[in-house]
């Protein structure tokens, strides 16, 4: 795959509105703002869940939230998904009978964003998950990615207020999405990598947004063996790292990051003094 | 009331965890990491609701939570506030009988983090609420409360990743919560006010995070006239913001500041060139 096969259009008419403002001078400003939209998720005639998104790709997103909450497997046959832009409304069809009405019931919200919900069998397959042992991580490809993700034009650098997920592989970032949620972000690439059947193997999982429990989670789902942020981590998400044998980095920024966990899989081949300074407009995110 | 009444307890030992990694040089560190734990919220034997939360605060959090969804009103009488930190589980006691079981079938989940779920009914009543028409908001009280609230010794700053929210008066910081999620820290002060008898006239809300729906819609719930963030805003935000007559502040960050909605309150009294540049660590959002 190419770099950026996926990346942002931060030009796209519908993904931000121009509005009026006053600055801190009191002069009169127009800016582009992100636009969060309501999305309605079925699955088979069942509603499943509405999200708030920028609502770029309905269908990834609606298929890597079902695959990530375990109501497809990678074994589904998708039959059809029907997206409605006036109603907000995506629908999913499987060959397969699905009822999830109990499931529903029963979800637990987590500390992330968006769709932060977790289901307890999402916890007993997470057990079960064994993540590629050979995989490695050099630290020139942290300081590649970061540095090539930050200037890629981007809505976060058009509107700010969004998050970034972006699929990579050595030092090559393939599939770069945002959404206001960056569970939505990472649920598009898992929606993405389902359709394109490609293999998790060898991938490294890049995210603006903080490692809390349900982002190790969904990474570990995905079966990514690697998991970058510029943000920072919680203790769940670091233990859930640790039980899962993922490799976690937080606080990648500039020449920093730290790795607490799966640190046998780093390869430190570059000088971090030869790192340039990030631009202040790359610096989303506090080092902290 | 005094200036930080509430303040974080950033040295509280269940706050936060030492856990070990490694640098970019290859060194060993320790630091601490925040504490994330799941809250089960339980109305009069009905379970609501999950969160992930720092649990310092189980009972504003429970009480403010429900208030934001329009399960207990002003005139609620709480007979009673459980809390079992061993379960994780709070339960909330009132005389009135309660009963929203075809209310949580249907929610809405936000941009937002952790509790990002708004329910139609919210929306019925955001329409019916007026703010303080009479609040202004100077400009030098904006520099004054981010200097002050950055400055304050605080979880973000001993363990990064995670949000802050301050009820403020004039410059004044009068309640600072903290939480994994922007929505559990705004939940906080609505509990905190409740029970305290805090009224919303002449406040300013300020918050580390984004100015989604969400965080509009509870700004607007709690009768706040006013919000203030570092981060930035959607469109939907905005929108309901204007809707509202809520003023919303964006992007405060050292001197610049834009505002999208109510500037009507806004006075200008102060040079924004006399106002110090922050320090890095201070930076936690980008400017955007």
């Amino acid at each position: 795959m190419r770099e950026f096969t996926v990346a942002p259009n931060p030009k796209a008419a519908n993904l931000t509105e121009a509005l009026d403002g006053i600055d801190h001078t009191g002069a009169p400003v127009t800016l582009p703002v992100v636009v969060e939209k309501p999305l309605t998720l079925f699955l088979n005639g069942q509603e499943i869940v509405t999200m708030m998104t920028i609502a770029d790709y309905p269908d990834y997103l609606a298929l890597g939230y079902l695959l990530n909450q375990n109501m497809l497997t990678l074994d589904d046959e998708i039959t059809g998904i029907d997206y409605d832009d006036d109603l907000g409304v995506v629908v999913v069809r499987t060959a397969r009978e699905t009822d999830f009405e109990d499931k529903l019931k029963k979800k637990t919200q987590t500390s992330g964003c968006a769709q932060g919900t977790v289901f307890g069998d999402v916890m007993e397959k997470f057990e079960e998950i064994k993540l590629d042992e050979e995989a490695i991580l050099k630290t020139s490809w942290i300081y590649a990615l970061s540095r090539k993700i930050n200037q890629q034009p981007s809505l976060y650098l058009e509107a700010g207020a969004i998050h970034g997920c972006v699929l990579c592989e050595g030092d090559v970032p393939l599939i770069y999405m945002e959404d206001v949620g960056r569970h939505n972000a990472i649920d598009k690439i898992a929606g993405y990598m389902w359709q394109h059947n490609i293999a998790p193997r060898g991938k490294i999982f890049y995210t603006t947004g903080r490692l809390t429990s349900e982002m190790v989670i969904k990474t570990v789902q995905m079966q990514i063996p690697i998991v970058v942020s510029r943000s920072g981590f919680t203790a769940w998400g670091v233990d859930l790292a640790r039980q899962a044998g993922l490799t976690l980095i937080g606080r990648a920024k500039g020449k920093r990051f730290i790795c607490l966990a799966g640190a046998e899989r780093l390869v430190y081949d570059a000088d971090p003094e030869q790192v340039p300074v990030e631009a202040a407009k790359h610096q989303r995110k506090a080092a902290r």
